[in-house]
């Protein structure tokens, strides 16, 4: 497949494409057409042809999709088909549950260190990862082989803790802390902006009450 | 101020206009032009004054926008000169993590109650509240007038549990859970789709390394 610029908005639908042919594939469901998945989606139709032009269309022949090979190339498309090495840093509340969320590992992201700067969280096990102190952060990066950080810290510790990652060869930040980092552009990072979102979801809200419950 | 239709992609900027400007107000930073703003948020100029223009544009004239200014009027659009009151369900790990972060409260975001329906977590202390059976989470909601609900709860029970809190007059929910809700349309959804998120990064991640490291 040529490997043209695809854009981050479609990127950003693969995921829910691939959660939704899951929940197909898991009720035994072996074909559907692009208007059945637009009815369950709630996206046009014209989106979803549109989205999977982008990867060569998948072959719909008027009679829809088959659903598990639709399920099995998303899953490649997104690299769910490689496993990848992930440390978290940052043992407080969002760290452990994120290393305690076993729903990661099932796709193929595996947790294998949890790092910290706070010496009474050292050697306590989280799984089956001790927490260890940052330190030893990029030593362990480059023997383990690791792809992805994932920053649960404060923000104001986040700027140089991505300057260190970067200098490991790390491939992803997933980035939770609330800033937004700057590191070298073959990085990739992910921003999970809790409270971005949750103000989003305020605004949302208040501007219902404006209108009067519209 | 006239209520026309602000574009989602606008108001999903605002919190990160505002978390920048509260950051220049912190370094005592009293003016900031487009370009300035535009240089430090690495997004074009016109776009800032676009989306500013979606609010009556905030009065640059010629020399810069008030910072304090600006900060105060994303705030109050957001809804943040007012409190919110918060319940959790699903007292595990993570909804654990939601409950310690103190930042939310400094927004005026109240976390009021946590329920969970494992009763081996209930009268456990989170912060001032304790773990309540999700039996009682409908009247709680009821009388102590809760704005929002965040769903840190599996897939499975996320459905009915939406549809019993669309009956409390919720006007919101902060979803974590990894389905999507069917909710009456005067209440509002926010979603955090963590999964989603980290499969982004490693399409992201992958697609870098088939063009050979680009």
């Amino acid at each position: 497949m040529e490997n043209k610029e695809i854009s981050q908005a479609v990127i950003a639908r693969l995921p829910r494409y691939f959660r939704y042919l899951g929940e197909l594939k898991d009720e035994g469901i072996e074909r559907i057409s692009s208007q059945e998945l637009s009815d369950i989606m709630k996206v046009t139709a014209s989106q979803i042809r549109q989205d999977f032009n982008n990867f060569g269309g998948f072959g719909q022949q008027g009679y829809g999709y088959k659903v598990d090979f639709l399920y099995e190339e998303i899953g490649r498309i997104l690299g769910l088909d490689r496993t990848h090495k992930m440390i978290i840093i940052g043992a407080g509340n969002l760290g452990q549950a994120l290393a305690n969320y076993m729903n990661f590992e099932r796709r193929g992201f595996l947790f294998k260190g949890i790092f910290d700067n706070n010496p009474e969280l050292w050697g306590r096990k989280i799984r089956a990862m001790e927490v260890k102190p940052m330190e030893e952060m990029e030593e362990f990066v480059k023997e383990n082989e690791i792809d992805i950080a994932v920053l649960t810290i404060p923000k104001a510790s986040a700027a140089s803790v991505s300057e260190r990652l970067a200098r490991t060869g790390i491939r992803g930040i997933w980035n939770f802390a609330h800033v937004d980092l700057c590191v070298p552009e073959e990085i990739q990072v992910e921003n999970v902006h809790l409270s971005d979102s949750l103000m989003k979801l305020i605004y949302n809200i208040n501007s219902l009450d404006d209108d009067g419950r519209k």
